[in-house]
């Protein structure tokens, strides 16, 4: 085979595993684990079930690939929109509300169900706490990057990690109705908590 | 039928309910929705399905039942013991710890099965909805006396409702492994984020 008919090739084969892991991630945000066998996300995908197969031969596979995807997509995104972050008075907010998204749109809702599901079935739950973990320590790096704060001061380790977790805990409010309107309230409270507590270690 | 006879029918009538509760948490945190019928709860109560669906005709009325019965009984639990907290320093950690203790037992690992059924079933959205309103003001309510605080006063509400989005986000992070250690750190700090945030707000 040549050089140019491999490459065109490598480029069909990483298309088709980005559709199946974009799929993915909106068939478990709405039909739920149950519904999300890889036929019906190839089919969503307009992929083969055999080239879905040959991609991802269990749901397991393709089910924690999309949401490590799809997670790595978002937070690679954040990072880019970095450099339009104020410094200064206005930065802490717009952060919040950056993160906060994350936690809740069809990713958020996506993992959410896999993680139900990884809590009644061991050999999955494995798997999950593997991508579980590297998806954390990414989100928290890329958290304390756009806050621009330093991790080594008493307590801001602690409060980015709170800041995580309330955004998780917003999502779940989020999951049956639209919260939109509550949460930009407690949000707004917690960026100048969060100002407050972490005043001494800024670095923006 | 005499007053004799009728009483304890009644109280055997409210038992065999309290333990189909009981027994639909258990059962739902362990093994989830899709495993929680009618039939398998009954048979881990050690009541006749028959019994059972005289009690709750659905599997829809007997979860949402068991997820209020239970909160409440919770939340009654922690009003009584709000006489035993300390007042002024070392309560908030106090309250803090006890609240989060409602959000990392089987109650809440039932709950979260039953929101995710809920955010793919229209009809069971909309029960989960008035319940969750429900247990959501009381748990409100419940923090707000214990904490001891005047919500009145700029910001407190939001900080309480902050605090239970936190609960409920930390409670999933636990949902597949322990998070003991970390929730512990996150809490002291949090702790004391609170504490500033509502100093001028006490009223205990």
């Amino acid at each position: 085979m040549t050089e140019a008919l491999r490459e065109p090739r490598q480029d069909r084969s990483r298309a088709t595993r980005k559709r199946l892991l974009e799929a993915a991630i909106e068939c478990l945000a709405e039909v739920g684990w149950s519904g999300s066998t890889v036929a019906v996300v190839a089919e969503r995908a307009g992929v083969s079930r055999g080239a879905a197969q040959h991609h991802f031969p269990t749901r397991e596979d393709l089910v924690t690939s999309a949401v490590e995807y799809v997670s790595q997509e978002r937070l690679s995104r954040l990072r880019e929109h970095a450099v339009d972050l104020p410094t200064g008075p206005g930065r802490t907010q717009a952060v919040i509300d950056m993160v906060e998204h994350m936690y809740t749109g069809p990713l958020f809702r996506a993992a959410i169900h896999l993680w139900v599901a990884a809590s009644s079935d061991e050999r999955l739950r494995e798997r999950v706490l593997v991508l579980e973990a590297q998806v954390g320590r990414e989100t928290h790096r890329v958290a304390l990057e756009l806050l621009g704060v330093d991790e080594t001061v008493p307590g801001v380790r602690e409060t980015v990690q709170a800041t995580l977790d309330m955004a998780r805990g917003l999502g779940l409010a989020n999951l049956l109705s639209d919260d939109t309107r509550r949460r930009a309230r407690v949000l707004r409270q917690w960026a100048t908590m969060l100002d407050t507590a972490v005043g001494d270690a800024r670095t923006v």
